[in-house]
Parts: C-alpha cells; sequence; structure tokens
C-alpha cells in the first residue's frame, strides 16, 4: 500500500467479546467464547453464533467503511477458524465471503490470528479468560503455526489480501499482571501453568511464522508482528535478519496511559500520544510500524475511572458524569487529530472497531464506551469526516 | 406532525420476511415466520429469534436514521407481539426500547399491526403466506382489536408515539389474485375459506377500531387506516363520519405499476407515480394521506423481469441486465424525486424499508433488489442526500 493505512478493525464479528454484542451472552454466564460454547447446548450456541456471523458484518458495513474513505479492514480470527477444534464452529466461509466484498468495494484486508488454544495473553478476546499457557504447549505451538499456514495458502494470491499478521497480542510481561487483574479465570485449574509470554520465545516465534509465510505469501503481501507490548523491543531484531514485506504492529490505548501516568486529563493524554508518536518515528527507521488498535475511549469522556478500561459486563459504574455534547466533540476531536499524528509518524492505523451492539439510551451504563465504534463516532458527528 | 412525514419503515425486524433476512431461514423450508416457528425446535427458534432482534436494529440504526434527516419509522408488528400466542414469543420489550430510542435522537414512531392471526393477506409478511381468513373468524377481530387496544394503553401518551395503524394491508379484491399467485399456502387445509376480504368489512372494521382508541388516544395522536388497496374507496367513508386526527395510508410500488401497465420503462413509472400524485392531492382534500410503503425497486432497474417483485428466495432469475453505477443513479434520482413529489401532494411518505441484509456481492441473483434498503440508496450514492 502506497498511502497511509486508514483502517479500522472488524472486532467481535469472527472472534468474540462479551462486551461488544452482550446481547449474545443473554442468560448464561459466559464472559468469552469458550465458556459460551461450553455452556449452551450444542445447538443452541449453533443457532446463535450462526445468527450473530451472519448479521454482525455484512455486505453493507465494506460498502459504508469504503465510502467513509478507508483502504484496509484488520480481521481477527480464531484458531478454530478452520472447524477442527470442537465444539467451536468453524467459519472460514464468512472470510471467504470478506474478501469478495472487500475486493468488490475496494478496501484491503489484514488477517489477524487473534486467539491460539488456552490463549497466548489470558484477555476475554483471546478465546478464554485467565488463561495464558499456549506458548509453552509444543503441539499447540504447531498447530496454530498450522492456521496460519493455510490462511496463506487459501487467500495469498487474492487481491483483497493486504497481509497476514501472525498472532495478536501475546502476553508479555509488560502486560500479564495487569490481565491477571482484569479477566479472573472460571476454572483455576486450566489457568495452571500460566505465565507471561517471554521476548525470546517471541521473536523465535516470529522468525518461524515468517519462514514458513514468506515462501507461500506473493512478495508483496506484508507479515505482520505484534510488538508484545513493547516497541522497544525491536531493533536488534529486525537489524539482525534481512526480512522482507514486514511490519510491527504496535497497540496503544488512552486506558493503558491512564494506568501508565494516573492521570485522566486531555493534557496527560495528549502528552503520551504525541511522545508515543516520536517512538513510531524512530521505531520506523529500520521496520514499518503500523498502529493496529486504538480508539477515542477514556475515562475522562466516560465521566469516571474506568480502572483501565474495566467494562459494564465486567464492573457496575456509578456516578458517571455526562458531557454534553459539544464539550465531547470538542475533546474527541483533539484525540482524534493527536493520536492519528503520531499513528502517522508510522504507515498509518487502524482504528478498533468499526461496531457494537451496546444501547446507551436503554442501558445508561454504557454512556461513553460508544465512540469504541467507529460507525457511532462518524454518526455522532464527534469527529469531523474530513479529519478521518 | 407540522411539517412533511419523512419516514423510513423498519421492515423485518419485529416481523418478519424471509427475503428480508434470509440467514434467519437458513436450513429450513419455512417461507414466513409460522413455519418458521413451527419447524424449528422451540429453543433453536427460540435463540435464532431473539439474535436477530437484538441486532437487526439497534440504537445505531436509530442515530442513523435521525441523522439522515427522517423524522419518523413505521414499525411493523405482528398480533404476537404480547407473547400470549404460542410458539410465537413475544417482543413488546424491543418496542419500549424503540420508544427510547425514538425520544432521544427526536424521531417519531408509527406503530402498525403487520399481521392477523389466520393473516388479514395472505402475504408472507402477513405471518403466514396463502391464507387469508382473518375476517371471517369473529374471535380472531376480537383478539386484533385488542391488541391495538393494549399498545394505545401503553403508548398513547409517549412522546415518541405519532401514532397507530390498525390494520396494514388487508387484501380486498384489488389484490387478493395477485397475493394468491405469488405466495402459494404450503397446508390447503388452512388456506381453505381464504377470501378477499370487503371494503363493508373494513368501513366496519376501522369505525369500531376508530371508536375504541380514540378514547384512549390522546388528541395529537393519529390513529391511521390502511386503504385496502383501492384509494377511491374513502371519501364517502371519511365524509360521513365525523373523525379526529385520522390518515389514509396507502402503498405505491413500482412493481405494481408494472402488473397494471406491462410495461418496464422510467418513463411509464414516472407517468404512473405522477398520476397517482394527483389523485393522493385530490383525496387528501378529505383525509391526510401518507404513502406508508413505496421504494425505488423495479424491474427496469433489476434488469430483468421480476413479474411484479417475486423475488430470489421464491424463484431463481437468470441472466438479469447489471447497468453501471452511472445509469443507475441517474435513473434511481428520477424515481427517487418523482415519487417523492407525488407523496409530497399529501401528508408525505414513509420509505420500505431501512434494512436488508442480503448479499448482492456473493449472492448476485439479489443485484437489484439492495435499493430496497434506505442504508444503501444511501451509501451507494444512488440519492442525493439532499433530495431525500
Amino acid at each position: 500500500m502506497n498511502k497511509k493505512i486508514k483502517g479500522v478493525n472488524l472486532g467481535g464479528w469472527l472472534v468474540l467479546e462479551k462486551w461488544m454484542s452482550p446481547h449474545l451472552f443473554d442468560g448464561t454466564n459466559a464472559d468469552d467464547e469458550y465458556y459460551l460454547a461450553h455452556d449452551l447446548s450444542a445447538d443452541v450456541y449453533q443457532a446463535r453464533i450462526e445468527q450473530h456471523r451472519a448479521n454482525f458484518i455484512t455486505e453493507e458495513d465494506f460498502l459504508r467503511i469504503a465510502k467513509l474513505g478507508f483502504n484496509l479492514v484488520r480481521l481477527p480470527l480464531p484458531y478454530f477458524i478452520f472447524g477442527d477444534r470442537k465444539p467451536f464452529i468453524g467459519e472460514i466461509e464468512y472470510v471467504d465471503r470478506a474478501f469478495n466484498w472487500a475486493e468488490a468495494y475496494g478496501i484491503k484486508i489484514l488477517l489477524d490470528l487473534h486467539t491460539a488454544p488456552d490463549s497466548q495473553n489470558g484477555f476475554d478476546n483471546g478465546g478464554i479468560s485467565g488463561v495464558c499457557k499456549w506458548a509453552s504447549e509444543p503441539e499447540e505451538i504447531k498447530f496454530e503455526k498450522n492456521v496460519i499456514k493455510r490462511l496463506a495458502q487459501r487467500y495469498g494470491n487474492r487481491e483483497g489480501l493486504y497481509g497476514i499478521e501472525v498472532l495478536n497480542e501475546p502476553a508479555t510481561n509488560e502486560i500479564f499482571a495487569d490481565m491477571q487483574r482484569r479477566y479472573q479465570p472460571r476454572d483455576s485449574a486450566m489457568a495452571k501453568g500460566s505465565a507471561p509470554i517471554t521476548f525470546e520465545f517471541l521473536y523465535q516465534y516470529y522468525l518461524d511464522c515468517y519462514r514458513l509465510l514468506r515462501p507461500i505469501l506473493p512478495a508483496d503481501k506484508v507479515i505482520m508482528f505484534h510488538d508484545g507490548f513493547n516497541i522497544d523491543k525491536w531493533e536488534d531484531f529486525f537489524k539482525q535478519h534481512d526480512f522482507e514485506n514486514v511490519v510491527l504492529d504496535t497497540h496503544q490505548y488512552l486506558m493503558m496511559a491512564e494506568i501508565r501516568n494516573h492521570d485522566l486529563s486531555i493534557t496527560a493524554y495528549q502528552k503520551t500520544m504525541t511522545d508515543f508518536g516520536k517512538k513510531i518515528a524512530e521505531v520506523n527507521k529500520y521496520v514499518p510500524v503500523v498502529t493496529g488498535e486504538w480508539s477515542l475511549f477514556n475515562s475522562y469522556t466516560a465521566g469516571i475511572d474506568t480502572n483501565g478500561g474495566i467494562n459494564p459486563t465486567q464492573q457496575e459504574f456509578d456516578g458517571a458524569v455526562h458531557m454534553d455534547k459539544e464539550k465531547l466533540q470538542k475533546i474527541y476531536q483533539i484525540l482524534w487529530k493527536t493520536q492519528v499524528d503520531a499513528w502517522n509518524q508510522g504507515i498509518g492505523y487502524i482504528y478498533w472497531t468499526y461496531k457494537l451492539n451496546i444501547d446507551t439510551v436503554n442501558e445508561p451504563a454504557w454512556y461513553g464506551w460508544d465512540c469504541w465504534a467507529l460507525q457511532r463516532v462518524v454518526d455522532k458527528d464527534w469527529v469531523k469526516l474530513s479529519d478521518i
């Protein structure tokens, strides 16, 4: 891609997150896709998940994303995408459809392997909350590699393919304690053996993945690596190896800045993101950097300290201060511009996310969370279309 | 409402039509909601329908409809809305939510009782295809009246209520033969006794409904009557009775013009709709007239004679001619303006519909059908926003 990446994630579609489509979890105790599949009867799980997949993202969404001027979607996929890990139901046919939509409307797809068996991060979006032991299981490491290999074989020659990100957000010790604070395991026996993923493991894993994918993918297709929550760890790795067409993915959220700085203010957000933009500029000298996830969400406009983004499906927040529309617009426009300026020190950005099905009117606890959805950001006029 | 009604139907949400959300019917032989509920196991039906209801129309849609400048949504409801007709599952809580959304975003709701037990029209959207015998069943007539009474009691004082339409599209002999041609009953025994609804029946039924609702509804809330597919039949009815705040609803589709004229051309469409606008102007002298359903859909731009709108879930059409975007835009803009000019001879219009989940890319048989969805009309730039 010759111009900057202006992308949006299709989060919550083929990889579930309860807070993004809470109705899918109605009447269950499940907090993640693992337990949704295990708690429901097989036919009810199938009925729910198939309706979700067929309806959450559709042709209309690709049409509108293109019309809004975006040139890329990042598509999170689960490890069971090919349907070989029961009780989960495969969904590769939706990826096929997505490629046809993307090509029809002139946008590119970044495939992102977002989960791993027994999880690479313990987040709800890693498939099973509070468990993080994939990296200690050689058979599952092999399985995971085989998934990206099959994705490369299936989509490598598609015009709509931008590239493949081999693994989303491996939890190194930069984030592991925060994960444990936010995501309790339901079954502590399953969580036993969970540990941070080391950078040494990651370097080797990424190298293996590169060597696996590069011969399959055409030269113009990108191979992408997530930075494991520390962008400073990658200089030697990229300088020591003669990689062709690779990109480093970094995820930066205002709520992570809140955790680090304990300061919920626009000025603090601006400083953090501007500083990070400078860092991106440096790293971008030896490897192209994309900000593959970021958002407008922050505790200041949510009107309450969310403790780094604890959401209303996890904890009830009372007493949030609601801002008027003009003030919200002003702040969101500042936060949008500051962040996009930072991300454009690299090769561009991918907003998290396009769509949520939360209801801020009937369930006011969701106030402030709607800015996670690009749809809402646009339709609420929070950001000028000319700034997007 | 002092200005013209600029509305859109929320079709396919709380009353199903297979062609509007075909995936909801995947793997069944059902052509309508009656058989969907009877063919699936109870828990799978529940899982599918609840996911559909929670996701097909959401807060985001009300937000966007308001942002596009629409001031009203027409909300089709089934007779089992209150949950007292098994195996159907009630859904009144979605209407509650819709009122909160409408009021939050400053638009009005027209409640439209769209179906009746054993059906008032035999359309798929009447609940059971090919059956039309409600009007011969005194107990069901009483039941139907009780539904509108309960709707009036529940929502009469809501700021967001525009009014209540007591019965959608009763099939008089103006349309009955066409219904029978398009919708075969699955069980001919159930269809036995089906017959056109007479205008005499309708006059009396509407009078009864008016007398039932007027004392419940505040004076500023409208009571609406569908014209039974003949707008010429109502002069005496409205002149003989001293109604307060009533509106006559007429539905005009280009495909109905095709059936009458056997001429698939833009000129023919324009003439038909312009003539109909003149008729609306006349009738509007003695009763306000809204065009409560209309659309851009026509066989000419669909590129094939659809026999009055037979859709791809009913019959495979091969060989449709695909027009380029510029030509489509030009024709749709003409058809939009011509029709809106006609409808504005009365008190305004309500487009059918806001949303469809059909896939014109992966299932090309749907080419041309996407213009039924206002979302697509806007996002495809088929009509200028300033003309809407």
